[in-house]
């Protein structure tokens, strides 16, 4: 791929097949970025369409349901399977901790899943999302934007090709100012139980993901340093107190090729995002890497030339779920799936122990044997 | 110290007493920094001037000395005093495993002392040159030039006057393509032995350095990751041979403060230099950074505002040897001094021992008790 193919390449969806059916979609949890941002996509998408929602909060369901003609579900009629014709799959957008149930529930219906990122909270209840949907023979993405971009793909496909020679290491960071006044999340994400740890479960896994997919390549061993102060790391015993080690983590990883990964992420400072990749004959660098639909800058940086990309234009959410509706409407099995948000749930979980003994932890022969 | 305030500085010397003597240097080992960037500045500078060159190749040594009307010695002349009045201080700019005997020698003959960085190859020789300067009351500081960049200072005084808030993080990159093309390199920094180690002493020390100069503070713990390919890592027995464990080198360190920093140097891949420190209210990026008066750019982004510096005019190295002989003519304790030096040496002995054993180390635990 020379730079004249990936800059086409970035502007272009590279899986379209253009299937004349859609998907009707349930949305299981109606926090802010699903109702502001998921479902906005869902509806512009070619091949998906809102079928139901699901929340804790009939009102909210109603409001929601009826601004787009869709049916409004309590989480126990979900869980029950009522009206399960009125859907095709189901994306799970809930706290983290609570994925699993979601995603065993739609299985149990035969329903195929998106989940949101991270998989779930521990690498137990990621591994069992897995094999329940391996089980019920339904398909499993992780809901990983970043991987549905055009340029994204694009970039893969040119370091894949020897873009920028040898992949020798990545640099990231993600820095989401939740307290100082970064768009709000869901205050969830502050909640060390049900978001499964802090600013890494959160953000960090985003340059770990992207890398991941960049270089297409997997963790062997990582390394990592958490830090949090009040009121994360609070010691505090009242019920909806944020308790997590990591409102900063700093935190290395030696990929099977032999590239090493450096990556940061945190829950307070001065917010911004980007990723670096450097090999032996070019380095890539992604500005406003990891916002939703934010405003990215790549620049190439190689031995024969320097592109800078900016603009690409299509919307990387609704690119995300029509791919999901490719995937199931083609039998194609979606590249961002179950497997990889458990690899990315095992990395995180490795990355805790590290943070919590001082010591390099292998990926694969931690918590893959004991769940963590 | 508001933005305006620090535009101001960045173009200032904030350390000048105008005193109206000047030093004489020798200067001990003529490689090319030292024949092509040194002297000139050297030669350039306000309150220095070239008194001697010492050198293993006295055709070089007579060659450099006619040019610039100064003596030429052999390694022997000046171990043995030969001509020391026609100098007040050495510049020492020999492979780092040889600082320790060239600054011995100065300190015997009452000459004080600037050291190319690192100070040594060990902790134990890095220490040992302290201790023998504080003895024979002579001043010895590292040639740390970042830290004579008047950019440089009035970002450390802005940032310790709150600039950007609390700092949280430091995050940088030096890769130098030794190998590739980059600006050659003396061939003893391929010398594991000759060097104390690769990519980290010879380019690793410098977004460390800077950032504990920038932070105002030290190394707690450090764990780290390196890697080597041929011919770096050979374990060839060859003389000559390059032989040490970082051309890549990947380190995170704790800070007394308790920010943390990340830091990558390499010894391949496409080249480039950059830090970035993050603070509660805003965040400092250089780009272009430690390359030798390099085009550095510098962005500051605060809640307030965001300001771009460039081209800020003053030479680095002419700053950096007015500022010695400024200490010297004063009696200025440099800021950069011995332990300065002897800092960088002993946390990068931790991250070699981290490396090697997967570990977090305790800089202060480790090398400070049994060498390195």
């Amino acid at each position: 791929m020379d730079l004249q193919a990936l800059i086409d390449a970035a502007s272009t969806r590279d899986w379209d097949t253009d299937p004349e059916e859609s998907v009707s979609m349930a949305v299981v949890g109606l926090g802010n970025y699903a109702r502001n941002v998921s479902i906005p996509a869902i509806e512009a998408g070619d091949y998906t369409e809102l079928g139901a929602v699901v929340s804790g909060h009939p009102e909210k369901a109603d409001r929601v349901a009826e601004g787009h003609d869709a049916l409004s579900l309590s989480y126990e009629q979900y869980a029950e399977g009522e009206e399960v014709d009125a859907y095709d799959a189901v994306y799970v957008a809930t706290p983290n901790r609570l994925h699993l149930d979601h995603i065993r529930t739609a299985a149990d219906h035969g329903k195929h899943v998106i989940s949101e990122k991270p998989l779930e909270a521990t690498t137990e209840r990621a591994r069992a999302a897995v094999e329940r949907c391996e089980d019920a023979g339904v398909t499993l993405m992780t809901a990983y934007r970043m991987q549905t971009d055009p340029v994204i793909r694009a970039l893969a496909s040119f370091i894949s090709h020897g873009g920028i020679g040898e992949p020798t290491k990545a640099m990231g960071e993600f820095t989401f100012d939740v307290l100082g006044g970064s768009s709000g999340p869901d205050q969830w994400r502050l909640d060390g139980e049900l978001a499964g740890g802090g600013a890494l479960m959160d953000v960090g896994v985003y340059p770990l993901n992207t890398t991941r997919y960049l270089l297409g390549t997997d963790p062997v061993t990582v390394d990592g340093i958490a830090r949090a102060t009040e009121p994360f790391g609070s010691k505090s015993e009242d019920p909806g107190s944020p308790r997590f080690a990591d409102e900063h983590v700093h935190f290395n990883v030696e990929f099977a090729t032999g590239a090493v990964g450096d990556f940061t992420a945190s829950f307070t400072g001065k917010a911004d995002s980007w990723l670096e990749i450097v090999g032996s004959e070019g380095r890539i660098r992604i500005e406003n890497a990891f916002g939703v639909n934010s405003d990215r800058e790549v620049r190439i940086d190689t031995d024969a030339a320097t592109v800078e990309l900016s603009d690409w234009g299509l919307n990387e959410t609704v690119e995300e779920f029509d791919y999901f509706a490719h995937c199931l409407l083609t039998g194609t099995p979606p590249e961002p799936d179950g497997h990889d948000g458990l690899v990315d749930v095992q990395t995180m979980g490795a990355v805790y122990r590290s943070a919590a003994t001082g010591k390099r932890v292998s990926v694969d022969m931690g918590p893959a044997r004991s769940g963590d």
